[in-house]
C-alpha cells in the first residue's frame, strides 16, 4: 500500500541510481516535454565508459541470444520484439546498426516499416504488422512499427480520427496477444530535441556522402513538429500499460541512447530466464553410432 | 595466347602470392579431393593475425556497403549475393555470425534455407530462391541455396537422375539472368575433412550447451560422404562458370575460413566502384528552407 502511495507521488519522476531501465519506463504522469532530450539517466559516465559498458555486455548478449535461440527450434520457447520510434534523424537507423548489430543476424528478424504499400492499405493497420513478428527464438525489431498508424497518420489525418481514436486500444489487445504468444516487447521511443534534429538534416545538407539519406518532405515533417510531440504523448498516455511499457530514451547523445537501448535488450533477455533445451535424442547411442563412423 | 596456355598448365593449381580470392577461385581442372582442407591458401599468418586483418578491413566495408546500400535507395543499382555451401559442421553459422554479423543489418538480407515445405515443393526449385534475391543495395547471404536441388537431392535422389542433371544447366541459366538484374554472385564452399567433421560433431555430444545444434541425421548424412563430394565435384566442374566462379574455402581452420570469406566480399564491393549518389533535390534551395524552420 505505501509502495503504491508512493508509485503515485513519483508518477513521471525519473529516478537516479536505478538501472537504466527503471530510469527510462514510463509511468503514469510522464510527460514528454519535461524530459530533456540530452539528459543520461541513470548513467554518469562519459562516451567512452559508455562503449567499454556496452563491449563489456556483448558477451552476455551473445550467450543469451544464442539459448533463446536455440530455445526456438523446436517451433516454441520465447521471442523478443524490439520495436524502436522515434522522429526523423533521431538515430533509429544507428540503434539498427550499432545495437542490433552486435547480434548473430542468424537470430535477429529486422523490418523497416515504410509508409504502406497499395496491398497493405487494403488491409487493418495491424495486418503487415502481424507478419513480421518473430518466430520462437527470434529478436524481432522494428524500424518504425503500428505506432506510425496512431503518429503520422494522426499527425496528416489520414484516416478519421474516429478511427485512429480507436487504435489505442486496438494496439493494446494485439500487443498483449502478442505476449501470450510468447514474443516479449520492448518499446523504444528515442527523444531527440528540435536543435538537434535541425543540426542533424544540417549535416545531410552539408555532406555529399549524406545527400542519399536526405530527403525535402523531412523538412515538411519538421513543420509539424508540435503535434508529432503532441502524438507521441497521446501514444505514451494511452500505451504504456503494466505489461508493454514504453521505454524513452534521451536521444541529443547517440552514445547515450545506444547504450540504453543495449542495456533495455540486456535486461529483457536476463529476465527470460533462459536453460539450454535438453538433447531430444539419446546422446549415449548417438555417440556410439558417431564413433563407428 | 600465351596466356591461355599458362592457365590451362595450371588448371587446378592454386597459385600462392596472389590474392586470397584468387587462390580459392575454381578453374577447370580443379578436384575438390586434393585440397587439404587444412590448407591456408594465400595467407601465411596464424589466427591472431588473421583477426587483425579482419579487423582492420570492417571500417572499409562497412564504408562500402553505405554506399552500395545508398545506391539501392532509388530502386536499381547493384547488389550483391553471397552464396554458402558446405557440409554439416563446416562453418556455415560461423561465417553468418562472424563475417556476416559484422556488416550493417539494414544492408543485408539473410535467408537460411531448410528443406522446401509443401508450397515450395509443388513450384519449380529455383522459385523460392528467386523470391530470396537481394533489392538493388542489399547483400543478400544464402546460407544453403539452389545448390542443395543437386546435392542432397542428388545424393538421395529425391528426383529423378534426369530431373537433377538438367539443373546445373539451369542454375548457370538462372544465375546469367541474376547478374543481369545487377546481382553480383559470391558461391563459397566451405570443405572441410571427415575427421574435421566428426570431432566437431563430437563436441555436438559432449557439451550439452551445443546438443540443441546435433540432429541424429546429420549421422546419416555423414555415411554418405563420399557421395556428397562426388556431388560437390560434380557442381563445381559443371557451375563454376567464368562469371560466376564458385570459391573452395579450406574449412578445417574456422578462422581461416572467415578470414577467407571476408576477403572475398571485401573484394567484390571494392569491384563494384561504388560511389555515392548525386543529390536528387536543389541543395542551396533545401539549406535555405531548412535554416527557416
Amino acid at each position: 500500500m505505501a509502495k503504491k502511495k508512493q508509485a503515485k507521488k513519483n508518477a513521471g519522476k525519473r529516478k537516479t541510481g536505478d538501472s537504466i531501465g527503471d530510469a527510462l519506463r514510463v509511468t503514469p504522469g510522464f510527460q514528454l516535454a519535461d524530459l530533456n532530450p540530452a539528459a543520461k539517466p541513470a548513467f554518469s559516465g562519459k562516451k567512452q565508459d559508455a562503449e567499454k559498458v556496452m563491449a563489456a555486455a556483448r558477451n552476455e548478449i551473445d550467450d543469451l541470444q544464442e539459448r533463446l535461440y536455440a530455445g526456438g527450434r523446436d517451433g516454441d520457447g520465447p521471442a523478443v520484439l524490439l520495436v524502436v520510434q522515434g522522429m526523423d534523424t533521431s538515430g533509429k537507423g544507428g540503434i539498427m546498426r550499432h545495437v542490433v548489430g552486435t547480434v548473430d543476424p542468424q537470430g535477429v528478424k529486422l523490418h523497416a516499416f515504410k509508409a504502406p504499400d497499395a496491398e497493405e492499405r487494403r488491409h487493418p493497420f495491424l495486418w503487415r504488422i502481424r507478419r513480421e513478428l518473430p518466430d520462437p527464438g527470434y529478436i524481432g525489431v522494428f524500424d518504425r512499427s503500428h505506432y506510425e498508424d496512431v503518429l503520422v497518420v494522426r499527425v496528416h489525418d489520414l484516416v478519421p480520427p474516429s478511427t485512429w481514436g480507436r487504435r489505442y486500444g486496438q494496439i493494446n489487445t494485439f500487443e498483449r496477444k502478442v505476449n501470450e504468444k510468447g514474443i516479449h516487447v520492448i518499446k523504444v521511443m528515442l527523444h531527440i530535441s528540435s536543435d538537434e534534429q535541425k543540426a542533424r538534416l544540417q549535416e545531410r545538407l552539408d555532406r555529399p556522402d549524406k545527400y542519399w539519406k536526405f530527403n525535402p518532405g523531412d523538412i515538411d515533417e519538421r513543420e509539424h513538429w508540435e503535434a508529432y510531440q503532441e502524438a507521441y504523448q497521446a501514444v505514451l498516455d494511452k500505451t504504456s500499460t503494466d505489461e508493454n511499457p514504453w521505454y524513452v530514451v534521451p536521444a541529443d547523445h547517440k552514445w547515450y541512447a545506444r547504450l540504453a537501448v543495449q542495456q533495455l535488450l540486456l535486461d529483457k533477455l536476463r529476465e527470460l530466464d533462459l536453460g539450454w533445451p535438453d538433447a531430444d535424442f539419446d546422446v549415449a547411442e548417438q555417440k556410439k553410432r558417431l564413433a563407428a563412423t
